[in-house]
Formats: C-alpha cells, structure tokens, sequence
C-alpha cells in the first residue's frame, strides 16, 4: 500500500494506450489503483462470502460499498463513530461508494422524487429516509469514501427522449449541489455520473455540464439497466470520448467478462459489478472457457479442476467434483470457493488487459480472450 | 506435518500426567496428533464455514468426517475414486470417521436393526441403505480414514438396564465383527467403542470386551446424549479408568468448553463437537468469559472485540458492532468469522490444559478457566 499521509493526493496518471484502450494508475493515501480496475462490490460491509484479506488476495485494489444499504443499517453515523468503513469492514485499501441513487430507485418501496431529492422507505425494515445529493455527500463522508459518486438519477431503458433528457438535466443540476457540498477534501475525489440513455447528443451535454462543473473523475451511468450488450457498446463508441481525457472513466455496473473487454476496448478505466460474487453463491464459475454450472451432474464424478490454468485455491486444490458435491450439499464453502475464483478470474481479465494495453498488444489479447471462450468448456470425463 | 511413508505407523505416547488429566502425542503416519484433542467436525467432506488452512491455523491437528453423511452423499465409492477423503476435501492430516452407527439412529428415517446391521432410508433422498460392521469397515476404508470407528449402536438416555445392557453386548458382538472385517492395515488404526450408559458394571463389562478383542484406541460412547453434564461426569469418574491406560482415549460427541474441561481432568484424550462450528454460524460465541450472543443489540455500537486477549482474525480485525452488523444482514462473513473464532478459542483451551498438565499445574489452570468464566462478559459499553 503506497502511503504518503504527507501529502494527501488524488491523481490519475494514464500510462499506455492501445486503440481506445487505455492502463495507467489512480493514486490515493489509501494505495494505487491499477487501471483498467474492476471493484468487487461490498454491498454490505463485506464482498459477501469473502474474507478482505482473499478479496485482495485476487488483485482487487479497491472496493465498492453501497450509499442506501449501508444509510439503512448499520447507518452511516453508526459506522464513522466505529472508525469509518474501511475499519469497521478490515480493507484499508481505497473504497468508492455509490451516491445511492440508483438503489433507491431499484430496492426501496414507495419514493418519491422531487427537484429536492427522494424520499423512500427502507426495504429491511419500512422506515422513512430521505436523500439528496447534499445527504448523500454527507452520507460518503461519514463513511470515510476514498471516491464519492455525485447522487444522480436515472431511467430503466427503454425509455423515450423525453423522460431521459429530463432524468439526465435534474442529474446535471444534482451534480453541482454534489460538488457543492462535497466541498475540498484533499486526498479524497469526487466522481460526475454521465447520463442521457443511448442518445448521443444528451450524453454529449451531459458530459459537457459535468466538464464545467469539474471533477476528479467521470462515470458512465445509465448503462447495463436492460439495453443488451449491443447498445451498450454502441453507446461506448461515443460516451467516453465526451470526456476528459486526463480524468478516469468508470462503467457502472458492469459486468460480465465480455462486457469488461468491450467497455475497456472502448475507453473504460473502472468496472464494478455483483455477477462474480453473486454467481459464485448460485453455482455458477466464470473461467477462460465459459461459464460452468457447478450443479450440472456431469462433474460429480470429475476429478479436475474448474480450469487447469487458473491457480486460485478452488483450482488449485479442489476437483470439479468436489465443487459439486459441495453445492448439492448446501455447504457455505461451495458460495466460498466460487466467488474466490470469480473474483480471482475477472482480476486475472483485467491484469491481462493492463499488461496487453501497456505492451500494445490488446488486438491480439482480446482474440485469444475470445477464441478461448468459444472453445466452450472442457469435454465431460 | 510428520509423515515417514518408510514405517507407517500408529502411535500413542504418554507424556505427561497431572492427576487424572493425560497429555501425549498420538502418531499417525499422516502427522502427529497432540493429547488431549479436540476434533473439529467436517460432516459431509468440510467444517462448515472454513476452509481447511483456516481450520488448521485454529490449532486442529485431526479432524472428524461422518461415514452416515457421506455414504450417502457423494457415496464413498465416489470419495475413494477421487483419491479418497484427504484428497477430497484438501486436508492432508489425519482424519478420523465415526462408524455411521450413531447418526443412523439419530437422522435416518424408517430404520430397522437387527443383530446382522441396520437398514434405513437416506434422510436425504429416502434410498434405502444397509450398514452393518463390515460394511462400516469397508466405508471407512473407501474414505481412507486414519482412524477407523468400531460400528457400535446405544440408546438415548435415560433408559432402562435392560436396554442398556443389551445393546452394549450387541455393540460388542459388533466391535469383534468390526476387528475382523478391519484386518491388518499399517498406519491406520481401529478404536473400539465403550458403552453401558451411565451404569458401572456394563461399562466394565464393555471395556472388558473391548480388550479382549484388543483395539488401537478406546472411545467411550453413548455419553452426551441427554444426560446432563453432572451424570456424564459421575460416569466419566469410573468409564476411562476401565480403559487401557497407554492407548489413546476418546470421548464422541464432547462438548462444551467445561464439558471439555471436566472430561480432560477424569482422563480423557480426545474430543469432537459440532459446537462450535453450529454456534458460529447461529450467533453464538464462546470465550473465556463465557458465551456471548452477537445477535444482542447491546453490541451494535460497541468497537470493542469479541475477546480482547483473542489472537483469531475475528478478534485482531472486527469489532462486536460488525460482527453484530454481519449478523444481522445475514451475511456469510458472520459465520465464518464467528465459527472460526470458536474453533480458535476451543483448540486455545486444548493447548492450555496441554501446557498445564505437562507444567503439573493443571489444577491451577482448571480454576482459572472457571474463575474468568464467571466473570461473564464484559460490560456493555
């Protein structure tokens, strides 16, 4: 972990390029991000079914955890009288932390939005909460975020220009009372949320309010919520360009392995998604070759390993078999090894992009990447 | 880890004792096993929660694996194609596996015995299944266990004389059949099963038998099946002193941290409990202060650890307000952090009482363990 608690900073250095694609490092007093990055989510305090110490284990240099799940419970306020996120939950490595908007909009029951901000009830217990982006920067801080999201807004797809021009401009104005109330916090950054759907001219404004409004970094919101793989990298081909190119580009959201390379292909610097937790708790591994169901009875009796060339301890010292058996069995180290090589796989993605981009071999890199995945999963025993 | 392929060998030596209380070494060619022990119980191929370094930086030299579960699931025949247990489930230590007998009678539905075995249906998928003392035997050999169980039977307590009597002699007609279907196996080691409740005479008589019929190790069964600490211990008074004094002497199914106290100090060399693995995951944690339930809202706010004196992860790392938090957001982590907490405090009592009983201050030890039991926990903040 580089620390330099003289001289807090957030910066971004970009080191090669390939085509659009780009590696280089985010520096923060909590340690380097190696860029393009994917964050494992922590939902809760904890990337569910994983030790901190074997999250890092697999590459990951930075967390997400959740605004609206964690506002509910413990609570914020509960959380910086313990210390601050990154003690109560044992990383001591950078986290980012969402604004909360989108889960409002996807997991509480009965909000209301207003120019205001929205007011909700909690989906664990029913009571009442109100956000806004100048409670949302509140919220970040109380929680100790190295890279705070501005509260935003937006629209499940498909929706008509209309709804999503409106949704994007009120995400404009909630953008600058972010940074308003975000104020100066050296060594901590403030990220803009892009929005406009898939129109191309109100992502072009978007990005041109959130330019004049100025950030430490620019994400890309509004994708991965129902449009397919195909308009979402036909949105990739113009979104990022809009923005700075000095300044990182996060992909909310996103995703599944071939999303990943393509948003990165395209520009993309930060990913964050549940799929390979959330996978590995359903039986579900993601390797070079595919996807495995862990459930299927054709490994029951398989005495390999999820992917012979992966060393993470799943493949290292369990058989496909065993995998099996403890999933039919309900075992929690079924969730356990799963999710520690989803999450190791995706890191291993990104480490083979940074180092493809840097050498300028991403062509040649993404083909295997994908000449690999057609080959399907290993013949049964 | 020993392991001398020259000389397979199965060992037991005496090191020291301090009154009643022993403490020694059992050798197996798989490595060393120190007495007394306590055996985390891995059911059907894990402990629950952990994975196996994580169980073998707790302190556990040996761990129990159930021949009921895992006939059933994945089968044996399974395991042993696979390379067996160790290879199976990644512990390459000695393992040990009860003789499937108790949980038939405890989990299996419709069963019915006969001086031949037992036939019962899966409580898993209602196939029906025979177990018999040689098809104990061949089981335990098909999972490789280090230490194979004598396939015994014994009634829930209380019962009558009469049942007592004749199942301990059914038990030992069976402990003969077991040694002969066992055979000659180098390195691994057969341990007949003591029973007779909480009566004298049949304990004597049984661990007559058993001598007779000359085992590796003694187990003393059909205790902790709802008798209550007090009998077990006025049992516990004559059962082991029955017993050969240099083998190894196991008591199944034991217990709770001064259950595992009292049976050490009347001569007792080995322990499995599924306690604190099951507690783990239900909230529950043990401590030299006693038990403490996590779920209580009196730690929500409180940064202190579980046991400030612990040295496992869920102390060092976590403070009682997230694992209530964890707790409480049925999160994976809360379970695993507790149960290996547990598993760490339980294998730090082995590792005190061998200390004292070696240092001939076992009785010193015995009254500090419950002198800062009776503290009780800590006051809330």
């Amino acid at each position: 972990m580089t620390q330099d608690t003289q001289t807090p900073r957030f910066s971004f250095s970009l080191n090669a390029t390939d085509g659009r694609a780009r590696t280089g490092v985010i520096s923060t007093p909590r340690g380097d991000i190696r860029t393009p990055a994917f964050m494992p989510v922590g939902t809760a305090a904890t990337v569910k079914a994983m030790m901190p110490e074997s999250v890092r284990a697999t590459g990951a240099d930075v967390l997400l955890g959740n605004t609206y799940h964690l506002m509910l419970r413990p609570t914020a306020e509960r959380i910086a009288n313990l210390g601050g996120l990154h003690k109560f939950m044992n990383w001591e490595r950078p986290i980012l932390t969402d604004s909360g908007g989108f889960q409002v909009m996807s997991l509480s029951d009965l909000r209301k939005l207003t120019e205001e901000g929205v007011t909700f009830r909690s989906h664990v217990d029913g009571s009442k909460h109100f956000l806004s982006p100048e409670r949302s920067m509140e919220i970040q801080k109380l929680l100790g975020s190295d890279i705070v999201m501005c509260f935003d807004e937006c629209p499940a797809l498909p929706a008509d220009r209309k709804r999503i021009a409106e949704s994007m401009r009120l995400s404009m104005r909630w953008a600058q009372r972010s940074k308003d109330a975000f104020g100066d916090r050296p060594g901590h950054a403030l990220f803009g949320i892009q929005q406009g759907g898939l129109e191309k001219d109100f992502r072009e404004e978007s990005a041109e309010a959130l330019k004049e409004i100025g950030f430490d970094g620019y994400a890309i919101g509004g994708l991965a919520v129902g449009e397919g793989q195909d308009l979402m990298f036909q949105t990739l081909d113009f979104a990022p360009e809009f923005l700075p190119q000095d300044k990182p580009r996060y992909l909310m959201g996103v995703g599944k392995p071939d999303d990943i390379v393509g948003a990165v292909k395209r520009g993309v610097d930060m990913m964050d998604c549940v799929l390979p937790s959330r996978s590995g708790r359903t039986g579900q591994a993601w390797t070079r070759r595919g996807q495995v169901n862990i459930k299927n009875a054709r490994h029951a009796d398989d005495p390999r390993p999820l992917d012979e060339q992966c060393t993470c301890p799943a493949c290292s010292n369990y058989s496909r078999a065993y995998l099996h058996h403890v999933y039919r069995s309900h075992e929690m180290i079924s969730g356990m090894l799963l999710t520690w090589h989803n999450l190791h796989y995706f890191q291993e993605i990104m480490q083979g992009m940074r180092d493809a981009i840097a050498a300028g071999t991403f062509e040649a890199w993404e083909k295997d990447f994908h000449d690999t995945r057609a080959l399907g999963d290993i013949e049964p025993v």
